[in-house]
Formats: C-alpha cells, sequence, structure tokens
C-alpha cells in the first residue's frame, strides 16, 4: 500500500534499487498530448547520478523505456507504464549489510514491519525510486507547457550557507540555477556550497540542505478544501521524497512571528486586474491558487550514509561498529531539485484537472 | 471535492459556519469501542470559542449528536454520522462583506473557483469546520487508549516568544499544558504570552504561532511508504488545518543545517532493546515509526482578520477600504492544540488499522 | 468502510434503521445547480413506505433536511449534508428479535463480522437506508437535466408476470409506468402483479421481481476502462442495493446463447450520422457509452420477512421457531424503481464529471 | 483512469495488445507469502491463445517476469512490478482497420471518447489486458491457499448447450472441468460444446456462453456494507472482464420469481455448528459472506470479431463492407475460465485484509 500519487493523473511506482528495474505507470494522463522523449529523458539526466563532482560517482545510465498509453508520439488516454533497467543491479556485495541496521536508515524499520527486507543497497526504501517521480513528472511539465504554468526549484541553502533568495526573480532563477553543478542561482553562494561539499565529501562525511520552488502562472481556483487544500497535498508530495523532513510555503515559520497588520496581504487593483501587494500567502488562500505565483521551501536531512565508523546493532541486537563504503551523495539537494520540481508538476496537473468538475 | 480525510479510517465533513449545522460521517471506526461522550465533549470544549480571555469572546456550544454507528454505547462497525448545531447562526448580519474580499482570507478565491460563495462568517472556509475534526479526532483517541498511545500537543511560540522545548519531557508537558490558558508547558513563556495576546487583542491585531506536539507509544513499523510515509500523511494532516504555513518533524529545518555525522541518531542494544541515543529523526525512519516518540512543529499564520482598516477590492474590482468587526480570536494557537492532536490522532488511528494488513 | 459511492460525484452515508435519523454527504456536487427541493423530496415519496395497499403500510415521512452546500438555492461546491429523521425509531419492541437470526436476513452475518449489532429493524442491513441514496440520486438527476439526460426505470416483473417489454419506447414507459402502484407501463401485466401481490400479502408471503432501466440522452464516451467500464459500475450500483441478485446489460443472459453474426450491432451512417440497426450492446461498447439507448435489467428477490413461521436459530445456536410480526412490503420492487434510477444517475453524473478530464 | 482494481490488494495494469509488453504493479499484497512461479505461469497458460482446436490458433506465450516486491522467493510488501512481453507485436498489419470501426466493437467508443487510439488489434479495449488480471489473480489464490479458499470457475453453457449443474459438487467441478479442452465438468455436455465450437468455427462465426464461478471456505463475515457488499465487488469484477453482459449471484434471475416462503434459507443448528438447509442467498447474507458455499454466474456475449463481411462504418461516416481476418476466438468462455477465478480471488483476497480491520 501506499505506492500511488495523485487521484486523477496518478502514478503508482515500483521497484527496488537492487532489482532488474525500476518503474511505474501513469493512469489518468489526458489523450493527445505529444511526448517529447528527449525532455523526458533530459529531466531523468538532471537527477541521475554520477552527473558531478559533488554527487556520487556511481554511473546509472536511467534510460527511460515507455511500453504503453503513447500511439504515434501521443498519449491515448490509457495507462503509460514505463520501467528504467537497474544496470549494476548484480555488481555489488550487500552480504555485510543483510544483517546489521545503518543508524538513520529505514533498514530497522523496514525489517521489522514486513518481516523480510530486500536488503541491497536500501531496496524499496532507496531514493533510487525518485526516478520513477521525475519520469511523471515530465510527463506533467509537458502538460503544464499547454497551460504556460512553469515550475523552478533552487538550492537555497547547503548546511549553513544560504542564497540570497531576495533579489531572486523568477525568470533570473531559471536561467541561472542550471549554470553551476549545484543548482543555485546565486553564484557566490554557489561557489561557496562546491567547495563546502567538495570537502565534507573528502572527509567522507555528508551535508543537508534546503530548496526553494516557485510555480508561476496556476490559474486561480485550484486545490479542494477542507482537506486537499493545495498546500497541504503540496506539502504530502514534498514529505514524502526520501530524506526531506520539513515544508513551508509563503511566509512560513517565519510567519508565524508576525503580527496580522503585517502579514494580510492587501488587495489592490489596477486597470481592473486584482493583484496583492505583499506575498506572504504564497499563491494560495483558503487552501487555493489565487493567481500569484506559488513558493514553497522544502529541507533535506544530511545524507545518512556516511563513510566512517558509527555504532549500531545487527539483528541479533548485538552492538556493532558499521563503516559505510562505496560511492555515495555527499549531499542530495542538487540531484533533489528535478524531484521537487516533478513532485509539484504532479500535484498542478491533479488539481488542475480535478478543477474541470467544479462547476456545472 | 476533497472532504475525507483518512483511508480506513475516514473522516467526511460537511458544513458552513453560519448554516443550521456542521457535522460529518466517520466510516471505517472499528466495532466494540465503548464511546466515552464526556470524554469527546470535553475535546470539543478545549476547541470552542469563548472559553478564555484571550480567545474570541464569541460563544458557541457546541454540542455533538451522535446519530447512527453507537449502540448500547459501543461503536458497531457502522459509519459513525454526527452534528453540531450553529447555535447563533442568524444573529449575524453579513451583508456588508457580500461583495469585498477581505485580505488573505478565502473570499477572493471561493468566490473565483466556484463563481458564488455563501460569505456568511467564511462559509466553508471558516475554521468552524475543524470542530468536526476534534469530534473524528477524540474518536481516534479513544482507540489509540487501547493501544496505549498518547498525544500532547502544546503552544510552542506565540510571536516571538518561545517555550524553552529543550527541558519538557512528554509527562511535563502533558501535566502542565493545560495549568494555563494559552496551553504552553512552560510557566515563563506561558506567562509572557497571554500578556502579549491580550495586549494586541487590545489593538484590534492578532499574531501567529507554533504548536509543538509529541506522540508516545506508537508501536514499530506503521506509515506506508513510498508516498504514504507517516510523517507525509502527518504533514498533509497538519497542513490541512486552517491558518497552517508550515510543518517539520525530528530535526526540520534545522536538520538541514547539519552534518551527517552529528544527525545520524546510533542505536545501542541495551539489554536486549535497540534503541537511538538521539532522536533527530522524530520518531520516523524511512517513513515508518521506528518505536521512539514521535514529534514535529506546526507553524500558524496570524488570524487574518484583524480590526484596523486595511485596502481591499470589492466584486467589481473597485479599490476600498475594510476594517473587521465583531468578536474573532487574536492568536488561534491555544485554541488549534486540540486540533493538532485530533489530526494526529486520526492519521495514526488510520495506519494502526493500515498496518493490519501487511504480514501474511 | 464501504459506506461511500463514486469517485468525483460521492455519496457517503450513515444511518440505521431505529437510529435517531439516517443521512449522508453528496462531495463533489458542481457548484450553481439550482436545487429544487420539492423535486427531490417528490423523488423521496416515490420511495417511501406506505404509499399504496401493495406496499407496507408502515408510513414514515421521508423528510429530507439539508444543511449545507447550498446557498440561496444553489450548490456551492461544498459538500452538501442532509438528513432524514426516524420519526418512529422509538415506537417497536425488537426485543424478541435480539438474540435470534432470521433466515436470509443479514442479523446473523453482522452478527458475526461486527462481534455485536443494532437488532432494532435490521439496523445499517435495513433498507431503510436506501432512501439517503435517493436524495443523492434526485441532486444528480438535476444535473442530468442540464445534460438532457433522462433516466426511466419500471417494473418488468413480479414472480412470473412479466410485461411485455418489447413495445415500449422510451416515452411510453415514462408516461405510463407512474399511472399505477406497481409501476408497470404494460397495463395488463400491471393489474396482474398488482392482484398477485395483494394475495400473497394477503398470505404474510412476499414475491421477487425485476426492474427494468433505460438512460436516454448519455454522451458518447464515458466509463473508464479497464475496471471501471461504465456497465461495470452500473453493476456494482444495482448489486450493491438491497435484495438485488441480478444484473445485465443489453442482451445480457440471453446474450450468451446468440452467435456473433446475430448479436453484433452493425453501424449505418445515415446523413452523416451513425448509428446502429440493433442495440445488443445495450448502449455500451467497450464500457464506453456510444450514445445509443442504455438499458439494463435487475433482478429483486422476494423480501425475507414474512409473516409465517420459519426455522431458524438463535445466538446461543438453540434451534428455534421463528414468525415475523408488523409491517412489511410484500414486494419490494414498485418501491425500488426510484432507488435503481439513483443509483443510475449517481452513476451517470459521476462518469459524466470524470470524462471531463480526458483530452488535453 | 480506471485502471486500478481493489482497495488495499490492488492491481493497476497497463498494456495495449500490440504495444511492446503489458503488465501491472500489485501493491498491497501482504509480505512474507511464497511465490510459486510455476504455478502463475500455469495459470497463464491457462488463458493464453492457442492453447486448444477451439482457441484461436494465434500463439503467444506470455511469459511473465517480475521486476520487484519478491525477494529471495518471497513477498517484501513491497509492489510486485511485472511484464509479459508482447512477441508478436509487429507481425500483423493493422492499417485497413485504421479508418474502420468493426460492429459491436470499441473503435467507434474510443476514437470519439479520446480523440485517438492505437487502432491495433484493439489496443487497449483488447482482452489480451486480461493476462494481467490473472498474473495478480495467480498471486490472490497463493495467499488463499493460506487461508484454504478454494476457487473453481467452469464452462455452464456454450450457445443453447447447458450443464447439468445440479448434481455437480465442488470437488467434482475441480477434478473434471480440466479434463476436457472446453473446461466443463459435464463431460456430455462438453462434447456437444466442443463440437458446436469446432462447427461455427470452421463457419467463421461465434458464439457466447456462460460461466458459474464456486469459492469454498471463505470465512464468515467478509464484505463492507452498504455499497462495498461482497456480491457488488464480485459483480464489478466480473463485468469488468471482456465481453461480460450480465452477472448473478446465489438464485439470481430466477430468484425473482420465486415466493420468500420457497426462497429464505431457513437456518439449522447441528452440534452447535450453524448451517443453512438450501441456499439461494448463494452464500451471501446482506453483502457479508456467511460461511457457505458462494457461487455465481456470467454471461459473455459472442466474440464481435467474426470471419464474414457485416454493414460497418468508416471515419469519414462512409457506410461500408468489412471482413475480419486472421486467427479469433470463436467462443470466449474456455480460455475466461482462469480470467473468472481470477477476479474473484482478488475480490476475495481484497476482502479478508478490508476484514482485519473491522473489529477493535
Amino acid at each position: 500500500m501506499g505506492n500511488s500519487f495523485g487521484n486523477i493523473f496518478k502514478l503508482t511506482s515500483f521497484g527496488e534499487s537492487h532489482g532488474s528495474s525500476i518503474g511505474g505507470i501513469i493512469d489518468g494522463c489526458p489523450s493527445g498530448l505529444s511526448i517529447d522523449l528527449n525532455f523526458i529523458q533530459e529531466e531523468l539526466d538532471r537527477r541521475r547520478p554520477g552527473q558531478s563532482k559533488i554527487t556520487t560517482s556511481r554511473i546509472e545510465g536511467d534510460k527511460v523505456v515507455f511500453m504503453s498509453g503513447i500511439f504515434e508520439g501521443k498519449t491515448t488516454g490509457t495507462p503509460i507504464g514505463f520501467t528504467i533497467s537497474n544496470n549494476n543491479f548484480k555488481s555489488e556485495d550487500y552480504d555485510k549489510i543483510k544483517n546489521v541496521f545503518r543508524p538513520s536508515h529505514a533498514d530497522f524499520t523496514y525489517q521489522e514491519k514486513y518481516g523480510l527486507r530486500d536488503y541491497r543497497g536500501g531496496g524499496r526504501s532507496s531514493a533510487r525510486e525518485t526516478a520513477c517521480r521525475v519520469v511523471a513528472g515530465a510527463v506533467a511539465k509537458l502538460i503544464l507547457k499547454k497551460y504556460k504554468i512553469e515550475i523552478s526549484a533552487y538550492v537555497l541553502s547547503v548546511g549553513n550557507i544560504f542564497a540570497n533568495e531576495d533579489n531572486l526573480s523568477f525568470d533570473n532563477i531559471t536561467s541561472s540555477k542550471e549554470t553551476n553543478i549545484v543548482r543555485c542561482p546565486d553564484k557566490n553562494a554557489a561557489l561557496k556550497m562546491i567547495d563546502f561539499i567538495s570537502e565534507i565529501k573528502k572527509k567522507g562525511n555528508t551535508v543537508g540542505g534546503q530548496i526553494k520552488c516557485h510555480v508561476k502562472g496556476v490559474p486561480l481556483g485550484i486545490g479542494e478544501p477542507v482537506f486537499d487544500k493545495l498546500h497541504a497535498d503540496l506539502g504530502k508530495a514534498m514529505l514524502s521524497i526520501n530524506a526531506v523532513k520539513g515544508f513551508e510555503y509563503g511566509s512560513g515559520f517565519e510567519g508565524s512571528k508576525m503580527l496580522g497588520s503585517d502579514h494580510n496581504d492587501e488587495f489592490e487593483s489596477i486597470n481592473g486586474k486584482v493583484s496583492i501587494k505583499t506575498n506572504f500567502s504564497g499563491g494560495i488562500q483558503g487552501g487555493l491558487s489565487n493567481g500569484e505565483e506559488i513558493y514553497f521551501k522544502v529541507a533535506f536531512k544530511p545524507v545518512a550514509t556516511i563513510l566512517t565508523k558509527q555504532n549500531s546493532v545487527d539483528k541479533e541486537k548485538n552492538n556493532i561498529k558499521i563503516k559505510a563504503e562505496g560511492r555515495h551523495d555527499p549531499c542530495v539537494v542538487p540531484r533533489a531539485v528535478p524531484i521537487v520540481e516533478s513532485m509539484t508538476a504532479m500535484v498542478i496537473v491533479d488539481h488542475l484537472l480535478r478543477n474541470r468538475t467544479t462547476k456545472l
């Protein structure tokens, strides 16, 4: 259970990191959408391991193969099945983690919940699963293009190094963020982040970070109160991504410190167009998009796999020392940018479709 | 759409603030549960308006009436229908907000989404709806008692006044928080909060705040990866509450600044019982409860209804000035404590029931 | 669980036959629909007990009260909560069936499933619950009027007495069926049915029957293969009604005896309009409406409550004799006609709304 | 939409008859189930084309490949992804049906609903899709073995040739039905059926038939009233299978002709075990299993693809003549037996799991 996301535009995914392949089924994708395979592959390439010196050096090809739902280049309205092969899936030896539980991993909880687990490389709990989200998110983005809705996420912080977010317009972000390997549009901050990640990578350590995401062009009124508020579904989408610890939109946690007189977004009408002077609401009021730019932040913890010795236990509950080996990400946020965008795209498309049924 | 919450233990709610009543249906409540009506009413009383000098002075009786699903004091496994009357529902005149949009309210977005709206007192977007969540949450809490699972939320902050959360044990919190009207277990902070709220109330202003919630006794392994991770469902639950702007669990946003070597929760086995030395995970690993205490924080914005003049627009898109009147909450967090607990209880019960189907 | 029906236009219902009231919540009803309360009440009156000499003489007022989702006569897009009081709910003494299981009732299975049951008048398993379906169905019919879709069901058979269905056009059926108390448009058959029901009623016995339902004006292409085919959802809707034993559409069971060369509905194009020469398909091909008239049949068993002595057992598994008393329906089909229509209306509206999301 | 089946044990399927492959994802399968790959393949072999002289002579290997959710021979509780290659998917030329609509096929309705369609071999509307149901059904059967629940379906009729169902016990059926190619346990009827199918096959014609299904060993109390009654979900399951026109359980349509005094299943208690003297209920009372044998019938129309000339239209709405070619099934029921069993198994497993959440 729990492997489907969305109400109308719905992704169901499968796959463990070291099975033969991962994949998914997108049900509810509207018919008549031209599928740009290059674009989808580019999105996957933005997520894939081994893309730069600050990610894991593990190489995964991550080629997506579509098996259904597309005919002569267009979606047919039937479910879109796809797979991504796990090319290296036999190459590593995981026998030594078979009977031990790595700290802050899902080894222990999976073992206890299910009574057994595929221990190879994290199995289902591996972030490899997110590649399927990127495929579905890329299809969703193709739909959003028709609506002229754009999504742009970037790395806001790595450890204590923060980008200066104040002067970054949507277009700024979009044009700058992919020009550096850490995906931060503030170039000074980006250089510091890259240096810092390189340094902690050498030490076998890891670091957390934050991603900020902007969405432009969402029409008024999507979201389904009282439980499926737009930001509630965005929040769930983000929190379902591996390593995420927090979500806030608009003024967020800072907003909790403010007075109503400062926080309210006053309306103004200019030439018959209603807009707001400030945007503490983050583009969402009462759970519905208000036509303004939507923005939110997502906090990621440091990757749990570190190359130094830690205390842990084994299946027989003996105290042991454990030290990871191999190639791992020192910081997950640069590669998580397309994942955040993908989940956002799925939520927006799903709500656009749900919203079609609102009025008589 | 969007008015149901939960998969197995499911609340569907209805009702506008100024209709004849609000209410709901709880489907999926297990049979054989003794219903303690006093307890449920007490929970409602913790949420109701007019309970102290720092809440709205508007009085709502909020008496719940159950219509089905309970027989001779026990649940029968059939749906539990209930209503709460809106006693004062004809007493106020809302004609003057009929054609205007209040800043940072849902007036504008509801009008645009649905083409019309029940403008009286916020209609469906009013926080009055949360009374139904408290009823369902109270039923969920009765189930949790059987599992010896306890939930305790409290007011962590009001504006910039923060409780010192470090030395507060679960039992501490539980015994202290209800002893003052702001529901903060740190007495010094509580006094400051009460003073501050009283002061801004006099000025017709409002302020935001944060709530922290602890859950004790959750068995290992509940949560349904990869999308219905326990914290993802908790996050959605919280974000669906009126005025919530952010959610974080365990180390949260602070965790994004940490190194893996500091953040990992090392296991230790003491007399055959596995535990963790730190709890940055917040009781959840890989989306599954790990048997430790679960904790998370929820950020609430300041209430949008303030008694001072603001710029706004009307339906014809004219610029106007607007000033709220009547009785409103200066700060929502004291009354939101039972709401946070209720949504938490529903999520935990739903996942406990889902978890019954995990193993062969 | 199991008390919600529909995907977008969704009814969740509650209530036992002898609780204080029954009711429901309609979520997903589009905004802007004018609610004709008289029409809804008329539909309820078509279902209510005591309406003629061939139904139970038990009188139930069945007045529906709406509590939300309607403002100034129109739906607002928010959930529509409603109740129907059980006026006589304290009047009867059910103590003597408390510990016995009536043959072919749900007493035994409910007791075993839930461990306890509300034994008064069948509790949740009573057909009283279907009044809520009629309310939701009436709202759905109001939507269908906007689409110019009409539904007309009638009593096809009572026991072995069958109407001659061959020469009954849609308009024929609609104009004739309500002119007699058994709701059969074939007047000769109707007279025989009424006589037969009167006769078996005198003997304290009951008899089954069939209902045929026609739907006119459904646009091409509604239905969601491969599992939510239009006829699959219609079938589930009908089979969920109390006492239903079978469902067939188009050629149905007779079609299983035919050759393909006889059964295929050949297309013909006349003046640019494609139609079919025969309609063995029953208006549905590949699970999608094909623009032709949809028709199907529903089989109802004889009511299980008979006024003669039967063998049964009690809770302690002793063999006993049991004899029902009071006022009961001798044949359920006349009153089931509006229920069949209501469930049909809900399915059609739900699929019309789902279909809005099909194309880009 | 519409490509998922089940609530907890849930199959989502994908695939067109002439894409590269079909497949699916089973979510919610309990962990710890030993997967007998041979058994699953045998089930697929019972469904596959080309298995005898009375089926299509088209050969499809139908080898299932599992990609996830199984580790060291056991299910892990994570989603089970699988595919079946369409080996011959490039071999035929479907250009000539590209622009025409075959009578009683889904060509016309798919084209109209989606605006385009994969016309090769029926695309998504092809019964090839049911192979995925057999895979999921075989997994479900492995679960049912643990519960000692058995399912046995057989061919009850072909055209007007009916098996004598009266003297067929469950064990009789199970041991006999697979001994002949038409899967009918009444040997005399079987011979006649085989002859008749052979004869109509020669003529390029097709014929319908009925399948009867028995389920033994279902524990008391599964089913979820009021909408997800056990027989309602079985009915939907059957009606979702290609070519099905009707469903009845227990006394079915015949039951509608009976009197209550004849139809009621009187209870009797023998040595403390409650049973029923007759079984017109078909093992289900009030939507819940009553511990007795469940049985139902499913009606299949004649296959629409016939090798003789028929009137039809093309996309430009011209009247045309059309004549199918190639290899097709003259009668679908022998191959549909495992499909009926599979859908039954999925429904029973899903309800067994749902039932685990019923009691406190």
